[in-house]
């Protein structure tokens, strides 16, 4: 028997060496597969249980026995029934490899942060939350000078932290007898913004939390953080639950505007959904050993959402709105005005959020009715007003807000790009999610197409067909696709297919009488069907990205620029794009490939700068306040800009950096 | 037929001349009789009913004939049941005044104002409120400038109004879009404090409402003002529902302490309670037509609890801390600190008050633990820091408070009084309510005694035996017994009974082997006893009042003083206290009777003038700061200087100002 091992984990197809011996939990970790496990592997909480792939095995040539995976754990048969363990199943933190192995991780194993790309970004932040915790020795009370609980504590925290005029929050001050008398007056007080008491602690404690929450129109993502370490604690994330009611935000503005409750039903889903984002994400990190417990099995004090002291969310205007209950009717016709642009300090029991019951909720400004406080977020992480280059951001959610300045001055807008780039409205669109297309590159001679799927690294040139069981195209891969086919002839210029094909996957579809381009055969699919993209597919990718492209352009305009010096793609899309086919597709202008970033959820990065840095609250308010707001639809020109922007890459402007990427023919074929 | 008849109402006694012609409910207002009327006399709501009392009629000489409460109206009997009507009920607003008339008004139709004396004085007070409204025309957003709401109308309250950096409360925000657009921009905001919006209303609006609420530890009070004219709209009173836990603020902590869930009950209690006082305080402004319609009998708006925008509360320590759901328990022993001295602003909404959802309630601040808002609010009415003269303010209510001071010092401190002045551990005692003796005067010579009771204008000696009534002896009525019984000769400097009695009212009560005196004989009274004063009850009062007393002479000597310029008595006693008679009974030092003054509901003026004026309010922070509080217990022979206070008046003190009222033979006795 050699040193090493080789394991796959299904479905998403992770595998690699590593040393015998170890748990498969242990494995999983190591070749970056998330397994639930909330006991962190003591073999108590059965949460991970992984099936052995014993039938499956032989497929992949990898010699097999059941020994493979160590002998079966008394601890197991509390989690796996007779019947399960039939079928191969065991825990994750009890079952060691022994040999090479094939491990599926059923979903309810999958700790499931694969699929929503909102992770948080190493952003540079200055240490400087909003609360902080104090500690203190208030003396008794004497004969002499009877004085108040909160009075002595006051005169502490003043003669000890040098903070005067302090307040302190109503529902706080009921704890305030009681801690003071638990260990002889000894309590940390937590103190936001330097003003206003909203916890008091017993003893000394150091560590306190925050949370900053993204709420799109999609998904919606938490970051717990330290206020202590500013570590990132936790990253949860899950669908928007407001998506029931329409997939954009004017179709939820229309739900409220048509619905008598409509607000109040949306109001109370994302309240729901933060409240389940927070608790969740103090859940996993450090779970309670029994339920209703307040020990982990560690016999570390467990967090519970009361110890969440601050909370910071940012969102667009629709969202904003709607998460604080106003009416986002006149949002939806011109000239737009939200109710409010400044950011608000509320108290989380006042919105119903289920933090610490004093605790104060933070959201960020709104720019314009349709650039929100998510915008801000992007802006107050990116700082393009620090800088000298003019930076161009580009941050495409269901909705597309672009930013365009330096220090001098910032410009935003919105434009219409439409559902397409993630999925809705194309034929075979769909979210990144484990079997979606998201790399697709085409042979320029043979036209013959390689693909990479979510949950699967190996590309399809290096697999069998049936190891890549595609099911769709995702944001990214539709970007692709569209650079692809233009760069290759497949398309011309005008997005239409070019009527001298020569591959054998481009077909008339009888059916819907239009040409269509098959992009993965039906053999490599789980679904048993060719994915294909079709003119129309094409066309509606055309609209999506020329809203963008135009919008980049009037922007230019206004500012009186001919070129940017950087280009940042924020957003879930932006960390699935490729640079060099957003610009050969056009979704922008022209700009060195080298300075074409992904920049990540950078909103979420702003929400977090934000609840770890007070001073990023007052950039964020000046930030809202002097960026101009660009209606580009009324614009001179609006209509002509937008239709010349559906040319791929637009005909009138030069692009000298796809020389060498995109042949000189292609380039100069009207 | 002559211009005019005479009216008399029953149970009051009230009686006058009234002119012919007019209803009886007008002839109960003229005669100062309070029968309740939600219609205003407009014959709809049938709360007046009375009784034609045809039989007791001749027995007051009085020529009466059922024609002299004019004809039967057709609404009456919607209200009046035949049986009823047999028995002679009216309605007040139907029947008229034909003739000489004896009107009985049941229990039901007394707005019952008449027995809580703690209605508002006419203190000045300068207008300043802490809410005031902002009329402002907002204007429309523009394509060019899609400013949001709030920001245009923070802009507009800045432009006209001169208003810079408001806050606004976030319930608040909530209806601006909507108010916005009803009359086209056309608003009002009211602002607590120049700081915060917390209400838009459509149009223009200039009157607004508070509410000034008094929580005594046995009776509480509300005064709603119009924060516009500062006119006190209405007083309504009520029991304090706590009393069911124990009479005074002592067994309230303990019911707290030995109860689990004690405090929460009180406290719901209370909160309950002030929510009734200003849903009636509302009511009997403006009563509705019907049932939850917003219209009024003569067509105006209701005033509903959401109109009401500021909230004002004084109460003691013990009231303030079950009011904020503060742990009261610390207060309940040495050195008895309270959780908080500072005033507290807390939106209503936080502590369960049903007045407007942003309001903020303005809780005055303590001064020490025995010396609460209650004594703040004395002293912010009363002023006695902007004086030259030295002020002995004593406010007894079921705790006793006393204040000394002027410009240059100002103590305080409390005593325990106990509940003798209140009518509790007296064997007659009872609350100031109809049937209660509250004046005696007892003859030198004869030792024969005349009284008045609450409810009868008659003193007995203009009366039949059996119009008396008399039910018990109220506080006033048990100062004035002491100080009566002293300066005829009946009871000695001591307290005792003088062993040479004449009078027949003097007698051994064989049962429980004590002397006693009659007060009145049982032919006067309802119960059918002869009330009587016992040497027991004689040693109860002077316990009372020693403490105050002692209380009085131990702030003098810390001031460094002998004599004050003024006495003033404040709290329901007050109202009804005889200086003359508080002096001989040796409540307070010496002092010139003119100066004795009562200041009645002090407290409650108090509050008022914070809700009327925010200046006020910083007032009454400084001066809880700054008032020195004289813990009583722990000074040097405190002991010693109770049981000289015991004497009536005080054996070593000198009282120049007792000369010709009481006789030097009396007070020379030994």
């Amino acid at each position: 028997m050699s040193e090493k091992a080789r394991v796959i984990f299904q479905p998403s197809g992770r595998r690699g060496e590593v040393a015998k011996g170890i748990s498969i939990l242990e494995a999983s970790r190591q070749l970056g597969v998330d397994i639930e496990t909330l006991c962190g592997g003591r073999r108590i909480c059965g949460k991970c249980k992984v099936r052995i792939e014993e039938g499956y095995f032989e497929k992949y040539g990898i010699d097999s026995r059941k020994s493979h995976a160590g002998a079966w754990q008394e601890e197991e048969g509390k989690f796996i029934s007779p019947t399960q363990r039939e079928e191969g199943y065991r825990l994750g933190c009890c079952a060691q490899v022994e040999g090479d192995l094939l491990v599926f991780v059923p979903e309810e194993s999958r700790a499931g942060k694969q699929v929503v790309s909102k992770a948080a970004r190493d952003i540079p932040i200055e240490w400087d939350p909003a609360v902080k915790h104090y500690y203190i020795e208030v003396p008794k009370p004497t004969l002499e000078k009877p004085t108040g609980d909160l009075e002595r504590l006051l005169e502490e925290l003043s003669a000890k932290h040098g903070l005067n005029g302090l307040d302190i929050d109503y529902r706080c001050l009921i704890s305030l007898p009681d801690r003071l008398r638990e260990i002889e007056g000894k309590v940390t007080a937590a103190v936001w913004m330097d003003e206003e008491i909203i916890r008091i602690l017993p003893g000394e404690n150091t560590n306190s939390y925050g949370i900053a929450i993204d709420v799109g129109t999609t998904t919606m993502a938490a970051y717990l953080c330290s206020l202590a370490t500013m570590e990132v604690v936790e990253t949860v994330s899950m669908m928007n639950p407001q998506c029931k009611y329409g997939e954009d935000v004017m179709s939820r503005i229309s739900y409220h505007v048509s619905n008598k409750d409509g607000l109040q039903k949306m109001n109370a889903d994302i309240i729901e959904a933060i409240n389940s984002l927070v608790a969740r994400a103090c859940e996993s990190t450090h779970p309670p050993k029994e339920k209703d417990k307040r020990m982990d099995y560690d016999g570390y004090p467990c967090l519970t959402p009361t110890d969440i002291m601050d909370m910071t969310i940012v969102g667009n205007t629709t969202m904003h709105h709607i998460l604080l209950k106003l009416n986002p009717e006149y949002m939806g016709t011109a000239p737009f005005p939200p109710v409010v642009h400044k950011s608000m300090d509320i108290k989380a029991r006042d919105i119903g959020i289920a933090i610490n019951e004093s605790a104060y909720v933070y959201v960020l400004p709104n720019e314009a009715g349709f650039v929100g406080a998510d915008n801000v977020g992007v802006l107050i992480a990116e700082e393009p007003y620090k800088t000298e280059e003019m930076q161009l951001i580009i941050d495409i959610g269901t909705n597309g807000e672009l930013v365009l300045g330096n220090k001098e001055k910032l410009i935003s807008s919105s434009c219409a790009t439409g559902p397409a780039f993630e999925g809705a409205q194309i034929t075979f669109g769909m979210r990144a999610a484990p079997g979606a297309i998201e790399r697709i590159t085409i042979d320029s001679n043979t036209h013959e197409v390689d693909y990479k799927v979510i949950g699967r690294d190996a590309w399809k040139r290096y697999s069998k067909p049936d190891e890549m069981q595609a099911k769709g195209i995702c944001g990214s891969g539709i970007l692709d696709v569209l650079a692809e086919l233009y760069r290759t002839g497949v398309i011309v210029k005008s997005g239409r297919f070019n009527p001298r094909q020569t591959s054998n996957r481009y077909r008339k579809n009888s059916e819907k009488n239009q040409p269509e381009f098959v992009i993965a055969w039906a053999e490599e699919t789980s679904i048993g069907r060719d994915i294909v993209i079709t003119q129309k597919d094409i066309r509606q990718i055309q609209l999506a990205k020329g809203a963008v492209y135009s919008g980049c352009k009037l922007m230019m305009r206004r500012m009186g620029i001919d070129r940017v010096d950087v280009v940042k793609i924020a957003g879930a899309f932006g960390n699935h794009v490729d640079p060099e086919k957003a610009l050969i597709m056009g979704l922008f202008p022209d700009c060195e490939i080298e300075r074409i970033v992904s920049v990540g959820n950078a909103a979420g990065d702003g929400a977090r700068a934000a609840l770890l840095n007070r001073k990023k609250r007052q950039e964020a308010d000046w930030v809202s306040r002097n960026v101009q707001y660009l209606e580009l639809t009324v614009e001179k020109d609006f209509q002509q800009q937008f239709v010349e922007a559906l040319q791929i890459p637009h005909m009138k402007d030069a692009f000298p950096h796809l020389k060498g990427i995109v042949s000189t023919k292609v380039l100069n074929q009207k």
